[in-house]
Order: C-alpha cells, then structure tokens, then sequence
C-alpha cells in the first residue's frame, strides 16, 4: 500500500513532523508485521528523525548552516540562477529516504522519536513524500 | 522476522560492531532471498557500516566532533538541561536505519564492512536495535 | 530478484549516475508495487541521489573535502598505510544503502532526482552495486 502525503513547506531548512500522518497510514493498510519506507522525491529536500522540539529545530538548521552555508559560491548556482546549490548539497547529505519497523500494527519508534521532512529548497514548496508499506 | 538487540554502550560516540549479531538473527530467520532492516529506536543514535578497526573508531569520532562541537550553544540544552544537544543533532544527520540485501541467506557486505550502532548521548544507554529480516 | 551492476569509478569522490541501470533491472524484474533496495558492498563508497548536473558534481566534492579534509591526520592510515582513512570516515556519514519506492512497474523519484554512487576511495575501483527489488 502506498500513499502520497501533500506537504506545504517554507523552505530554508523547514522540518515538518510528519510522524502522525505516516501512523495513519499504517493504520489504514492494516499491515501487521512489516516495514514503511518513508521517501521524499525531490532532490532538495531529506528524512530524517529527531526529537521535535523547537530547541531541536533550532540547533539542526544552525548545524546545517554551519556546515553548508548559504554564503559560498557553488558551481551549481553559477549555471542554474536559482540560488540553491546549498539546498541540493545538504540534500544529498541527509538522503531522501528512511525505514522504519513495524510490529503488531504499529510503528517501532523510540519515545522521543519523530519522522520529519527537511526542505532545504530556498522558497516555500508544496512536497509529495511517498509512503509505501508492506 | 524480527528480533531485538540489547546493547549496553558508553556514549559519547561509542562505536558498537553489531554484525555477529544480526547475521545471526538472519541464520535463524531462515530467509535465503531477501533484506534485513537495522533500526535503533532512539533519538540520540544511529546505525552505519564501517570497517570496524581501532584506527577508523577514533577517526569517525573526531569527524563528529569537528562538525558538531559539544562545547557549541544548543538550544535543546538551554531548554531541557540535560546537555545532550549535540546527541541529537548527530543523531538526525546519521538516520537510525540501514537496510542490507540478503543472498542466498548470507548478507551481502563486502569484506571490511561491518554493521555499526553508533550512540552519541553523553551518558552510558541499554539500547535496543531492532532487526527485521523479510 | 537481485543483480549486481558492475563499475569503474575514479575514486575521490567520483559521483556515477547509476539512476538507468537501477531502472532497467526493475523493468526487468516486473515487480509493479513495492521498492527497490541500492547497495553498494564496500567501506569506502556511499549511494545518495542529486540532480545529477557538473555544477553539483563539484558543490558535492567540495563539501566532503571542506568536510572531512584528506589532508587531516586519520589514525587509520598511520596503521594501515593505504592513505584513505578520509575515504572511510565520509562513506560512513554517507552511507552504502538506498530505498526507493516504486509504484506501476515505475521508480517513483523526483524529475531532477538521481540515483548516484559515490566512491570515496583514492584510487581507481570495480565497484559492485546490488540491485534488489521487491
């Protein structure tokens, strides 16, 4: 069973809990025993989990800014005009994918532990993230 | 299939060679085509392959530390006091999955590659990695 | 089903767009519904996705050479002399695996979204990506 969650996003390192959405459609496919693949399919944005907290969304974005800044020259940018090499190098480091057990219906994630998309694009998106169980 | 492994680490990075254990898990499934998921269900871990030899240990442990410093501000610290902020923030660059094919029910690694959790809180953890064959 | 895609790389951080070839194995396999798994067997390569342009080709390179610096001091060189102790620190932030849904017999990646590996050694290799779909 795979569905498509609709996501509208600010960019700019933007990071959605997506955790609620992704249950219900364990839910819905009444898949005991399996996994979930969790995939963005975009080429700057990623999955990734994290304790979703603001403290958290703060300190991920500044890690991100620090180790890929905005401020460089990329050679992508140089070509393309659209200002977000940044966006598609840190996509390419955290990855577009994530999966994640389940058992007896339900989601094996920690306590603190939250599914979220990142949008590193440089402007506000509407994302598609494909959630496929099985 | 889909077995938990306990795990008693140090923190602070602790580098955990975890590939006896989900071979084994593997054997016992008795799936000869197929892949196995590795998951830590936690916030402050992950999972990732290495050649797993003292030299590379402390190499990936300075790599994390020159990227995300201990000693920086963190906002998840201000807030919640228990100084793990840098935990989190490599927790959520290294994702807690990693899926291996399966063949001929031996899991294709390659010759120095070896499954790793990696535990980045700063305090000695029992964590559970959950491994999920199919 | 499961195939081996065999390639030639340059090493240092040659980036392959293996996005065609993952594909014909899945047309080749006639699964409809379900994922394809990438993996690359070796500790010193990693698999991702970008919008595979020459621009973003080199903004990936300079990232993990801003990153993780060859010229640093890794102890695993100190002991095994091969000189490529960078190589293993960036392949185990990048990671060997990928997990891509697939939906109607079609890979359901992003227009500008590729599929690439990234051979971090420093030498030329014959790499081996395992394709396995299901």
């Amino acid at each position: 069973m795979t569905e498509r969650l609709k996501l509208k996003t600010q960019g700019f390192c933007d990071i959605i809990n997506i955790t609620e959405k992704v249950s219900s459609v364990i839910s819905k496919s009444k898949v005991q025993e399996g996994s979930v693949l969790v995939f963005v399919n975009g080429s700057t944005a990623g999955i990734t989990t994290i304790e979703f907290e603001p403290g958290l969304e703060s300190d991920l974005k500044k890690a991100f800014e620090r180790l890929f800044p905005k401020s460089l020259e990329y050679a992508h940018n140089e070509k393309w005009g659209d200002g977000n090499g940044f966006s598609h190098v840190r996509a390419s480091f955290l990855k577009p994918d994530l999966v994640i057990p389940i058992e007896n219906g339900k989601i094996l994630l920690g306590t603190w532990q939250q599914i979220v998309l990142v949008d590193f694009d440089n402007r506000p998106r509407e994302r598609e993230v494909i959630v496929s169980v099985k």
